[in-house]
């Protein structure tokens, strides 16, 4: 089955409201195994809609998944054009208008429902109500011989729990095939070094697919399998996704909802290390981004931004005279600063970076995204990485957070 | 001049990604008097991304920006597709090679860009070039008699700053009158109550016009004017912003690029007042806004994340029984850690937060999003604050950030 989806709304046209509801729809539709090739945006405006609905079903649509526009007021016009669409008459649904006017009377006993409210009661003859549990609008399924068509509400606190409850039985009914995606997470790489070493694999599958995209410093891989169950499409995954990791190694970080904090803070938890960072150029960044894990109290026992010099001498213990021989941006500096965290906070591993992150302060011998890292882990010591990286000050600090973890990851890995 | 935005992605279409590039190409739009009736969003398949660019000149369009798909792997075609559309030959476009080359070998002087990368720098005969500041994929402008297209990297990070450097001037040049926006930020007030106090003036303007919006934790206000030359469009929109300024008061804390984290800087600036942070519940993200700004390390002397209760007490010397009778999560605790880190740093100024991000540790009493903000001042000494705070732990973490910079901002206008 091939479904697009029509949002309706000129608040989207102005970028007033960004389109979540397409993004929800389309991982929803995709796990159920129907394919969406196109999805549009239109103004409140009827022509432009009328004519939506025709390309979209022209274009080989079987079905058309519209939202928004179906409130009570004059330029709500989703559920008219559908009804005009399909050559149907409005016609007034007892049970959804004293359902509406129950709301009123809820919200205020001396308040009545308007007769512009009635307009959310009207029902394209023959169409099949999905009920708002979370507002006044109700859901409309409509069909022809060929064609089928969703309305659904826009306001997603409505459309998401209606979707899920109640069209997601309804099209399960109406389809064949299941689509199972699994998605393989890389860090450390470039997309086009990810692609250019799986390029023979990718070229090879059909069904399983892969397709690699880029995300921020990092490398998704989605594998997405099309079979007649689940289980049938998780066992065609599988061994692709095999294949996936022997290529790749560890930059295959993690799988589906996995994140690089989360991973880093289960492999601290499993070795049974406490963490400190110390950060220069990051300025917070790299703690900010452990801390977005709500599991990572476990092992995050404090992270210093050490932005000024004094700060790095006295909180962190970095000798003066180091910092005046090699310069605040070192390897030196990094691996005085990991291993000054770790003896000034009491936690075992201690995680540092100091870099150039721009616009100004390079010069030709440390150019600007010119970034140290410095490790220090019981047992083995300091160790460190010199990194160049490219982008604004913004993307340097991303980079430079990113390879930290990962630089930590891999360190933890070997143990 | 009317627009249509084609997102091409078949991330997109499985909603592995929020389609934000639209919401803000429509905003942008819509400030430059360039109309949008349509969006639309197809996969990476070169049918149906030659019909989508087809059917929106039919429709009307004079100008297609579509985005995303520049990258170096087989599966992006928007540019070739383009290419074909306007019937001309890439050509190996060599400062935009030899950029590519540049960044790969800047990464790792033994990395070299692989063949695949060579695609970024084939540019259709005659097209015009934005230089990609953050990326390899330069963008494409192309014409022919009737018809425009520009062609933008998908990435966030590279779309948005190209568009507004290089094609907002370029589309600016192409149209006949001048429109001319002045922003003024809001921080600490919601869109609605902005939108309340603003409605009469809204409603009596029509050239300037004033366009509320919400961006993250704080609201933007564009006015906008269209003039014949930008001296008069400039004197038009003066007194609105003056009018603007009156009712909304302290609240404005910047125009145009001004960010909170530069204002907070120059105001601690002209004060002659260095900053240390210490954070619990934002865990590094008020530091790292800061950081943000490149010219605060004037100010700032560091930041401390004292995410256990230790560190709270070893690093700021805060008082254990206080702990234990208010908890970490107090506004006692949050005053004496702005105390503790003025004392154990010798910056001038401190601020701190405490709070509960969630998912879990909310209670009754604190529920999830109770924060608390503390400040330390020369002269004046502690004061705090108590919010609570809406939404997931990232934006209960990110409102907090920007509720605390605002906090301290206002102090310091005081002085």
């Amino acid at each position: 089955m091939t479904a697009e989806i029509i949002s309706v709304g000129t608040e989207l046209l102005l970028g007033d409201t960004v389109n979540t509801n397409a993004a929800f729809l389309g991982q929803e539709l995709a796990a159920l195994g129907i394919s969406v090739f196109t999805q549009t945006v239109v103004g409140d405006n009827p022509k432009r809609l009328m004519r939506a609905y025709q390309q979209a079903y022209e274009r080989g649509a079987d079905l058309i998944i519209a939202t928004g526009g179906l409130g009570p007021t004059e330029d709500d016009i989703t559920k008219e054009i559908a009804a005009e669409y399909f050559n149907k008459p409005l016609i007034l649904h007892e049970p959804t208008w004293e359902k509406i006017q129950g709301i009123f009377t809820k919200i205020n006993p001396n308040q009545r429902a308007t007769p512009n409210n009635q307009k959310q009661a009207m029902i394209p003859e023959g169409g099949h109500i999905f009920v708002n549990n979370n507002g006044t609008a109700p859901g409309i399924y409509m069909e022809n011989d060929e064609r089928m068509m969703i309305l659904l509400p826009g306001p997603p606190s409505e459309l998401i729990p209606m979707f899920l409850e109640q069209a997601v039985p309804f099209l399960r009914r109406k389809s064949q095939t299941v689509l199972v995606s699994k998605v393989l997470r890389v860090v450390g790489v470039g997309e086009s070094m990810v692609e250019h070493r799986i390029k023979a694999l990718i070229d090879e599958q059909d069904n399983p697919t892969i397709a690699p995209y880029a995300k921020e410093a990092e490398v998704v891989l989605r594998v997405t399998a099309s079979a007649s169950c689940e289980a049938e499409a998780r066992a065609m995954i599988k061994p692709v996704t095999v294949k996936l990791r022997e290529i790749l190694g560890s930059a295959v970080y993690g799988e589906d909802d996995d994140t690089l904090e989360g991973v880093v803070t289960d492999l601290l938890q499993q070795r049974g290390y406490s963490l400190a960072c110390a950060e220069s150029c990051t300025g917070g960044m790299l703690t900010a981004r452990l801390v977005n894990h709500p599991g990572v109290s476990e092992v995050l026992r404090e992270g210093i931004v050490t932005y000024a010099n004094e700060s790095k001498v006295q909180r962190l213990g970095v000798d003066e005279k180091l910092l005046a021989r090699y310069g605040a941006v070192s390897a030196e500096v990094a691996a005085a600063m990991a291993e000054g965290v770790v003896k000034s906070s009491g936690a075992a591993v201690g995680l540092s970076t100091t870099g150039i992150a721009g616009p100004g302060g390079g010069t030709a011998d440390k150019p600007v995204g010119r970034v140290y890292l410095g490790l220090y882990l019981p047992g083995i010591g300091s160790r460190t990485k010199e990194l160049t990286l490219s982008g604004d000050r913004k993307k340097v600090r991303t980079r430079a957070t990113v390879a930290a973890l990962d630089f930590l990851r891999l360190a933890l890995l070997e143990k």
